[in-house]
């Protein structure tokens, strides 16, 4: 095997790639990057001798097969949807497959093609999902082999900017895709508490977030994500009693993201008609019932919202700009689309601005009679807007996976998310090479 | 022309079926109705010398355009997402396409080539869509001819249940696609009052109802629809500063409503993991925040709700069977199929249920100095479970219509909506035939 063919140039994919060209010179791999924009794809080959970068319409069957057929490893970094399309020709053509996304329901039926033809099927290998799921199984296999009984297992990931980048009210800056920012916990929150069921709907998501106290850097939110009772079986805690998957953010955002959900604006099903002629002052006063408010509509909001017009919240809704009398200039857009729009110009990274990764594990476990606790965090800073933490850590355990089954140290086949200590361990050894480095507390309870 | 193919045999289609099938053996029509079951098609067809039922899987594109191939005019009563396979087959094989849906995006479209092709393709041919436009038409071109300037148009239909029908607490049986029944209204309402553009998000449209009289039956709450704005131009009110279509429902429906969308039943965007092994009242329970209620489950959602729990609202939350301790049986199902699956047991029309559709329009105008409001109301009762009024009333428009096409009458070609006078006056005025008669109020203000 000497052939990888990397698909998809964009940003999560630049650690990825850098770190693959940098193994490939002395074991005579060559990588080929294919995107829509093959000039974006031959800028991150950057002219190196064992790469070439390629134009590729994914759409395009025969091009697609042309190039997967070369390959003996693809790394798929396309939205999610797409990957079916590269998995079904991997199988055909007899490759294997990487992504750092969510195995679907329909990748998971294509396990027996996979384990039949041999092929190594590696989806989740990315930062969340992917490293959470890696450094959670490691604890939780090393708790378990000192004979102790976990009986709560809590995990929180936020993708975030450094303080010394916080330059904004919201304490915030996009960093993954902003579509998903905007529509972040629609749907049915759900998670585990003294064996009992939790569900939180999209409507009171915001409202009822906690608190965890990072080790140095104090006080964060968490909201609960919808994915929380989805790897109980995969981490083997089919039994446990109380399990949470969350999201960090700093202090004060859930509050004023509520404000946005309760106004309406993350509502991304339908389109405004006309909202390319309405100002965004325009927008807002639309929302509001005329019957039982008055004053400015920035008051009315302040009413509606139950804050102070001077109140932390209504300073961050104003400094997004959502009062301005300026157009939306969107045609028949969502209020969801609206809103990104003016997100990604407000809270994007500026070219020195760094981001800032915090994973936290908290363990509960039962061992030598005792209730004790473990916390294990990461936190991690990206170098600038291009180097971020957030792409580093999606691409490098990618990178590191390709160089495994590269070297033909994986004999897993079938459809997988890495939670067997044969694939991450190693993922996890190299990465501290990185600085990806989880510092543990520990606490008898 | 002789020959006519109605795609589709349900509920929807049995008027529009005996309408067609009465009509044919003068005229020597020959009627192919086809649908996924042959026996549910020719049980339609019911023996009748003109016509035959026949099997269709819609998907098999080579049986589709065989039997679109063998027609003359074709009537799609397939789900919405289905019609534009036929449409495109219509313009390739040269039909007329008739049906009682939304016409999309996609169907405005194919407008330049169906006429290219002399194709009349006509669209929301049914009741609402359908009725409405045509009704609201008759009446806003009739002011205008009287040099009337229109003001305000509102228009309001339901479906519902009648009176003599009604026994259970939430005065609604179903009627239509219960899928809709539990997602309606999800999206942001908007419409225009005094000029100004209104949005209502979905967490506050059963909060913001408002209370119309209808002439004979008393008060009825209606709820802002998402598609008012949609159709100003096409009635030729693009300048109205008064708009607004919405939903009408018995006295006390939305109020029940918004504690089950408060609760978080209406979600249907993401699956309860684990739902078949959990009763209704666990399924309540874990949407209750223990932090912040105690008491029984049914205390807890009364003051999560801010009601008493011998409220009206909590009877009707009880009815429904939310408290009981059965099983869900529902594997990963949203809280959306959850709850429709309840409702479609609890709201099904018995068999000798009568339903009732009730459409109403107001018009304020200006005219001869006066300012000058008009009401116009179709109430029209089904007979049973079968023949309800909703079937008849989505069916005869499409029947007349296709009458008024077969027999040549018809000469606007290209994708229309029935809105203009030579196709609305010859199907209000046989409608009025089959008891379709609107009652109207005159009131100078």
């Amino acid at each position: 095997m000497n052939s990888i063919l990397i698909i998809g140039a964009g940003r999560s994919a630049t650690a990825c790639i850098k770190y693959v060209l940098d193994k490939a010179q002395d074991r005579n791999w060559f990588v080929t990057v294919a995107d829509a924009d093959p000039k974006l794809a031959e800028a991150k080959v950057a002219g190196h001798p064992n790469g070439r970068g390629t134009w590729l319409d994914v759409m395009k069957v025969n091009d697609r097969r042309e190039l997967i057929g070369r390959a003996d490893v693809v790394v798929s970094l396309l939205p999610a949807y797409l990957h079916l399309e590269v998995a079904h020709d991997c199988i055909k053509l007899k490759k294997h497959l990487i992504t750092a996304s969510y195995v679907s329901q329909e990748m998971h039926q294509l396990a027996d093609e996979a384990r039949n033809r041999e092929l190594i099927f590696m989806g989740e290998m990315g930062l969340d999902p992917g490293i959470d799921h890696m450094s959670a199984m490691q604890q939780i296999n090393a708790i378990k082999a000192k004979g102790g009984e976990i009986t709560a297992f809590r995990s929180y990931t936020g993708g975030l900017v450094a303080p010394e980048s916080d330059d904004n009210p919201w304490h915030y800056k996009i960093t993954w895709n902003p579509r998903n920012v905007v529509l972040a916990g629609q749907g049915t929150a759900q998670y585990l508490e003294n064996g009992k069921h939790r569900y939180i709907p999209y409507n009171r998501l915001f409202k009822e977030y906690r608190l965890i106290d990072v080790p140095g850097m104090g006080a964060f939110e968490v909201y609960a994500n919808r994915d929380s009772l989805m790897y109980r079986e995969a981490y083997g805690l089919g039994e446990i009693p109380n399990i949470l998957r969350g999201t960090i953010r700093y202090r004060g955002f859930s509050e004023a993201w509520n404000a946005l959900v309760k106004i309406g604006l993350t509502d991304g099903s339908y389109p405004i008609l006309g909202s390319s002629q309405l100002t965004y002052h325009e927008l807002m006063e639309a929302y509001l019932n005329p019957a039982f408010t008055s004053g400015s509509v920035k008051e009315r909001i302040a009413n509606f919202i139950k804050r102070d017009p001077d109140s932390d919240v209504m300073k961050k809704l104003e400094w997004l700009g959502l009062f301005s009398k300026k157009k939306i200039r969107l045609k028949n857009a969502t209020p969801a689309h609206i809103l990104e729009q003016l997100l990604l110009d407000k809270w994007k990274l500026k070219p020195q601005d760094k981001d800032m990764i915090i994973m936290q594990h908290e363990f509960e476990y039962k061992l030598d009679g005792q209730q004790q606790q473990l916390t294990s965090t990461l936190i991690m800073k990206g170098e600038d807007a291009e180097n971020t933490a957030m792409s580093k850590l999606v691409g490098l355990p990618l990178g590191i996976f390709v160089k495994q089954v590269m070297e033909g140290k994986i004999v897993r086949t079938g459809v997988n998310i890495p939670v067997m200590p044969e694939v991450y361990q190693p993922v996890l050894e190299e990465l501290k090479e990185f600085g990806v480095v989880f510092q543990e507390q520990h606490k008898v309870l």
